[in-house]
């Protein structure tokens, strides 16, 4: 049994994504494609034997799409994944779910009102082998229960389109998901204080950043991110307990010695450090899909969280540094009894 | 284009690659399985939704299989393998290629006459990340001309019916196959010694053991054979050149601290090891095969020449540890220049 | 020539340095030795060959001493110090310099007026090798002007006797004159927050804590101290800077392959961590002393910036987690440009 | 109490070890020197205020002299320790204890009609924490049996005067003597082979080498000996036991990521590697003498020993890589059970 999905966006994400689900993934097909630009999805739908449909709305309403596929442009989301709601089709919605937490609510709303669960939100390091082993850790009581967490998120360096709000939005976003999936507990405070900027940015970037987070079990996580670290795409994440800590490991690498180092290459972008773990997230979901089952991943309460969240990093970053209270909803019992 | 494969042998190892084939990589079908054991063949085939079919014969000349898949008892390789070429199919061969060197140039004779490749055999390292990047590091020049290889195999342990010859057989014909494809070289001689024995093995077996080989252009590989390590699988290989050396990683695993220790989790099998290379060695055969190209991975000629190796490895064990010289036929022209 | 080291204070710590200065390092000897407890004071000088004296004062005149360390009760050091001052002898003081910024001020202000340094305070970091091999990397160029510094000083457990504003007073006060010296740079303000406390400490104490320092250069600095970690004593600094970054070592211990395991041991306290520095320390001053030159280590100025800015960590810790601007004197020429 | 130390030669080695025990341990003063270059005697001798004597023998009979250390050079060490044990002096003679293995059972024999020890050879691997650490794992059983130990030692480059046989006499002797202590245990047999040699070297050298030794107890050891590895100086031990392994660490250095490389510095020589057990060979021995007590370190049993094994080493060299019987002499009781 093969899953039909429906790809609504085929920009350079979306297009790496049909990749995943037709080269690399087993049990699903792409056969239909949209995007604004017309010509767009028709290439990329002849690529891979798929129709191209003139809008999203035609493509969830197709009878030859399963399951919809969201990669277009972030402020069209919502009106995507609300349609897929409302014709109760499975849909996966890259981040963010939306571009506001009052659209985050509305979507909430309305898969509430659907009942079950129906949309993914695509927050992939869930799916990371060593973010999974750092969460059987934390599950199994070894290192006891967790008091701080300390992280790094740094990229070698961003375009000068990358402005300081995206800090949060676009990059810190991950960790917020993921911290709060680990933990099992809500982030309710952030601060985001200003280091001495490096002079190797666009001068308009407050970068390096620095995002405190407080947690509703009093969890204090310190996460840096860098954008223009210059030497490489790492990511650090060591989570202190009352009897002892668990740290990321760096990404496995052959070791060479000459001329007077040691050394190992450092990764220089996401796609190799986070490529499995796309590959996982995307077969977790088809296989979800195939069982008629509801996802297992990032559910949108989870998008509207992380929206939540980084609309108080923006505040704090434009305050000058001041502590925000996190002000979110009830959690609806759909989405269970925490993260 | 999905590859219609060809199951013969349904056992452990079949039924894995099966696996492989129809829920992890894209690209392939399993359309009919055979086995010794008729119900255990039936029984797989329904699961895929493949036909059983009563021989290996059979199932080779079946117009809906396009390529094979030999995963039977070792000493049924050689007529498999050479049926398939006989019909002129792509034929992927777990190892063994043959159990005996005659048969292994039956089949490379075969190949040779057909004109060309037809058979990949499955010596899996080739596909490991850590491997691969040793041998970038290798081609780079980096570390200048390689002069010494140091290795090591280890099990945890091996079930009583593990003797003594297997350690070359089984064991260390991995690291056989890997290294003459790292160094593009050929190993000329062979010397085994064993070291006083563990405790914790079956009486009967020699474990651990080292070997020595000699490659043709005089580098030196000492590799440490030992089954009943206890602690772990554990796989090491460094390679010593005239500028440096590059060493595989450790597997990358979260660090953990309590107790008063740093530590890491070691792995306990070789699934966990080499899942990877097995789904990227399966997935570029299966590309390969739909490209109609020559498959890319150990050829008949490399299942040769593993066979006349561990054959001078037993040898030198039974002889109580006297270098063996390695007896290999002129190479043909069809398997490139060296390795 | 050998020095003639006058010892106040002949407990744990002085007993301590004492077994150093006569049975590790060369060029020096105890001559004398004065206590609060006369006992004490005559038992140990009796087992070294010294002279017990009734006081410091009779210790610092005598004129078999050429040089006092100070050893004593933390609240007994700025007298001690200010008469070794006013009979111009040198003066090593353990840490605190004094319990208060104004004695502090007094001791600064007697070695102006003196006209060159008499005085060395105890902090000893300044000579791990770690330490002066990430002062070398920063000096050199190699990661560019520093951004942020992350820290964390970890102990096993402390006793009752420990209370909060120990964490700064007592702990950080090392990773604050570290820093300020490893930056070149001095510490302008500091807020402390307090993560949810660990269940293994006693009832009265705010463990962990985070500090958060802010330079006069704009550096960031978080530091986590937790004392009562459980898992052993573990110093970690990683400084980030515009072009990469640096981090001290894990101190060397073996590997141990055992039971699926991969690890090395953890060091349970300090003296294993920083024996070494240590030595050097001592060796260090005890050259200087015998060269007639100005001490090398961290200077009364030192002293009084490290009062003032853990006197800042407490005041935020006491305020519930305020930004405390450090208010600092200006520095003396006599101490230099910076730290 | 201060040891009166007599030094017969003041080259480059005698002048380190003076600045040892004069400027670094406690405990030992230098009252004699003497050297075939008188001049460099006594310049040496005014350097540390002790007296130039004219011969070995003036010093060793000197009453200012209570012990003796020999770093002159290797084929005049005999004598002067023979003549230590007659007037029943401690010495220290840095290696080899002497250039023949007859001369070597001169001083054995010597020294047990002596009747008690005397003799402490300079083989400092025994006092370096790393191989200390190792030690402890191995007497604690956490490992169990030893089986196997793979070793390397590598210089980054050697002088046109380090010919062939010094890869055993000079550079592997280090790891016979550590290895015979570390195991407990005796060298029976002794294979030299040689890899292709590298470019990289003056040509009459074969340049690496791997020995291949067995014990007594059956444990085989390679080791590669690599003295133009370029790349730095590198020291490798890892015992395969039973029940898991233990390896030496590689010297702590900072951690720096830049420019896509996270790596550490090698070091360039012993001095950085082995400079700490050196101090702790000297203040150990110094210790002893001042105690009245035999020596702790390598007897004159252990030089004799090494000395026999590097000539089986030297003997498989010149043979093309024969397995050669190590011929010890049945060792006295004032040595001990082993080694």
């Amino acid at each position: 049994m093969t899953v039909h999905i429906g790809v609504i966006g085929a920009g350079m994400i979306g297009q790496d994504h049909i990749r995943r689900l037709t080269e690399v993934i087993t049990g699903a097909t792409v056969t239909a494609v949209t995007d604004i630009d017309q010509a767009r999805a028709t290439e990329v739908a002849t690529r891979v034997g798929a129709t191209a449909l003139p809008t999203g709305s035609d493509l969830i309403h197709s009878p030859d799409v399963d399951a919809v596929l969201v990669t277009s442009w972030g402020p069209t989301h919502a009106e995507h994944v609300l349609n897929a709601i409302a014709v109760g089709k499975p849909v996966f919605c890259e981040k963010p779910l939306a571009t506001t937490a009052e659209d985050c609510l509305r979507i909430v709303e309305a898969e509430r009102a659907h009942g079950r669960r129906l949309v993914q939100v695509g927050f992939m390091r869930r799916f990371d082998v060593g973010y999974r082993q750092m969460k059987d850790v934390l599950t199994s009581g070894a290192i006891g229960t967790p008091l701080i967490v300390h992280c790094a998120h740094r990229n070698p360096t961003v375009p000068d389109s990358y402005v300081s709000a995206m800090a949060a939005q676009d990059t810190a976003v991950h960790e917020i998901d993921v911290l709060r999936w680990l933990l099992d507990d809500e982030i309710s405070s952030v601060q985001v204080i200003t280091p001495r900027a490096t002079g190797k940015r666009f001068g308009h970037l407050k970068d390096p950043q620095i995002m405190l987070f407080e947690t509703a079990n009093g969890v204090r996580i310190d996460l840096e991110v860098f954008v223009n670290c210059q030497y490489g795409y790492d990511i650090q994440c060591e989570t202190v307990g009352e009897d002892g800590l668990v740290r990321l490991p760096d990404p496995a690498a052959v070791g060479i010695r000459t001329a007077g180092r040691h050394g190992t290459a450092v990764l220089q972008d996401w796609k190799g450090r986070f490529g499995d773990a796309f590959d996982t997230e995307f077969g977790e979901w088809v296989a979800a899909v195939t069982a008629g089952a509801e996802p297992t991943g990032p559910s949108s309460w989870d998008g509207y969280a992380a929206t939540v969240i980084t609309d108080a990093a923006v505040q704090s970053l434009e305050s000058g540094g001041e502590v925000i209270t996190v002000d979110m909803k009830p959690r609806p019992v759909l989405y269970g009894a925490t993260s």
